[in-house]
């Protein structure tokens, strides 16, 4: 792989829209990637040449992944953590470390570690069975948001039930996977969503993001804005805080991603993601240095690269299949559109073929002025998705 | 190779760094790449996956190329004539056509063309022998410029000889390949060099780069400047319209760089490449849309992005192999310095072992301030080349 001496390599777990994204930061700094992926067509499959075939639960794949690689980091949050203990015992370099990396795996781990270390967090219950949502209810309050500890993203695994006989169907009804269970959380009242994003290095060095507003459709992300509109420089400053304080306590190194709400009871903490992230995309193309050059730099405990903004806003928008994808064209067909109209804007596609509800790609505007940037990004995003006859 | 129906697929000839950089865009864009090159090794077939291994020379691997591709480029302009006409007889669609590529490939049918054009060059005779040596440096004056028509770059096949028993030697010395003359040019006495990129697509659509200072050393590229300082307003609407005029008038599709002289006797035309090319890598970094992706747009006929500068400077410095490499660590070694002095630095290298004289990469800043960038460019590239010890 490597024939240029002494040229890092990192090994990616996971073959998704995220490591096809590290391809480019990865080709301009000399690293070699080395994936594993479950299918050779997946999205980063198609840009990453050396592909090791397999399972995430497999450990012999990812040892096979491990193997002449100076380091290994993830695409998702999805590999057992007994697999990345036993990674390291071998010795192999895993960053984020397993110990850090649960808190992005377990729902309950993160809450009990963000309040141990004093961050703020929504009520919450856990340890609670079917018959306890009496309490629960009357200590978080109806409407409450359900949880499975373990194995959700995108939406899966969250519910917003408004009251006892809800949450009972839900429990009821869905079977738990090996080692999850359940927590309820207060549902807050918040005005908007709010992403910090930073990168921590092995050795500790960190950097901070522009604080991000996000709105999520579907419990999936669907536009962001950087930084934030409106928001007072003290709770930005906060935010970040906030993010440098979660990536301390919990030892995270890469990049991290915390979902915050912005509500009348200040910032609480809502998710953690342990990687590149969807709040963060808008980086390539309006940062100087991108989420995912950061991550490579950080896991390789390289000096970090400046995550400020390029210019006043950046606004990205994601491109979904949409519910009724009989006889759309290839995203590709509306690109003569899209670009002769916006000769400003970046598409980024992920590869993938078209299914309903699925991440297809995202596109980002970067401008002076964002209500600018906000109608030429949903108007490509719209577009490429088919959702506009103009 | 296309798992999305109605993908794209560009072929590229040539497994250099500028097919190399044109990966990221590929990506982005969602556009297939198939890459011809010589060796699994080489800079661009360790970043694109898809690669047929061959010359650029044979022409089964230029057709083996071609298969299941929209179309066909170039990352040089060394692929015989009659190859291109015979794949275009084919049906294979070839951007930049034969027809105007031979303009990139031999400096007579370069130098007829643009004068026939009413476009500005420096004087020039062909069609001599060394016993014509007195009449052409009566016109052209001594010293003077003897260039070999076909086959020169990074300054080969170009000599500057001060009377003439020193032409009569470099002609008696040097063999001719097939198909290559000689011709001679005034030595122009310029002030500096720029460059004029330009973007064309088939349909005729064009947009033009900001005008570039280059720094040559040795006849190779080692300092841009995005755009070039106190150019009169005039003078670079000039550089552009000759830009834009050579490529209508040679029927260029895809990247055109025109290098000029900045001259007494005005611009003057020095060379043309039809590709990407070192006058504009800064443009990854500096430019709305880079030469890369602009170029993968053109050639597949795709609206053209906004060649507009995102910063007031750009600053891009070569790495070139130092002549004395005994002893030098990998180029990466040098990232830790490199990264945690200047965290807004722009490091690109191109996974080629080291060699005295080679491009083995590159660096940007971006800036508001143009001495700023400078210093900061030529530190990181110093201190990469291991020249500097601090």
């Amino acid at each position: 792989m490597s024939q240029v001496t002494g040229t890092p390599c990192v090994g990616l777990v996971g073959g998704g829209q995220l490591a096809r994204m590290t391809a480019a930061p990865a080709a301009a700094l000399g690293v070699n990637l080395r994936l594993l992926a479950v299918d050779p067509e997946e999205s980063a499959a198609q840009v990453i040449c050396d592909v090791v075939l397999g399972s995430h639960t497999d450990f012999a794949a990812l040892s096979a992944l491990a193997e002449n690689c100076s380091v290994i980091t993830f695409d998702h949050e999805h590999v057992p953590p007994s697999h990345l203990r036993a990674l390291e015992a071998a010795g192999i370099d895993v960053q984020p470390s397993s110990a850090a990396l649960v808190h992005a795996q377990d729902k309950i781990t993160m809450r009990e570690a963000v309040e141990a270390a004093g961050l703020p967090t929504p009520l919450w219950r856990h340890d609670f069975g079917v018959d306890d949502l009496v309490q629960v209810g009357a200590a978080l309050g109806w409407p409450l948001v359900l949880k499975v500890s373990r194995g959700g993203y995108d939406g899966r695994g969250v519910w917003v039930v408004d009251d006892e006989p809800q949450a009972r169907e839900v429990m009821s009804s869905t079977p738990l996977a090996d080692g999850a269970a359940w927590l309820a959380e207060e549902l807050v009242p918040f005005a908007r969503e709010l992403a910090a994003q930073v990168a921590r290095s092995p050795s500790g060095q960190a950097v901070a993001y522009p604080v991000v507003r996000t709105v999520q459709v579907d419990g999936m992300c669907s536009e962001v804005v950087a930084p934030c509109p409106d928001l007072p420089e003290a709770k930005a400053l906060e935010a970040q805080q906030i993010g440098l304080r979660v990536a301390e306590a919990l030892g995270v190194t890469g990049m991290l991603a915390v979902e915050l709400f912005d509500s009348p009871k200040g910032l609480l903490i809502n998710e953690l993601a342990m990687r590149p992230h969807n709040s963060g995309h808008w980086s390539i193309d309006g940062a100087v240095t991108s989420q995912f050059e950061n991550h490579l730099r950080a896991v390789l405990d390289l000096p970090l690269g400046d995550p400020r903004s390029t210019a006043p806003w950046s606004v990205m928008v994601n491109v979904v299949g949409p519910r009724d994808i009989e006889g759309l064209p290839a995203l590709t067909e509306a690109f003569r559109h899209v670009m002769a109209r916006d000769p400003g804007i970046h598409v980024h596609l992920y590869g993938k073929p078209l299914r309903p509800g699925r991440k297809l790609g995202h596109v980002t505007v970067v401008s002076d002025d964002l209500d600018d940037a906000l109608a030429r990004a949903h108007h490509a995003a719209d577009y490429l998705m088919g959702v506009i006859d103009e």
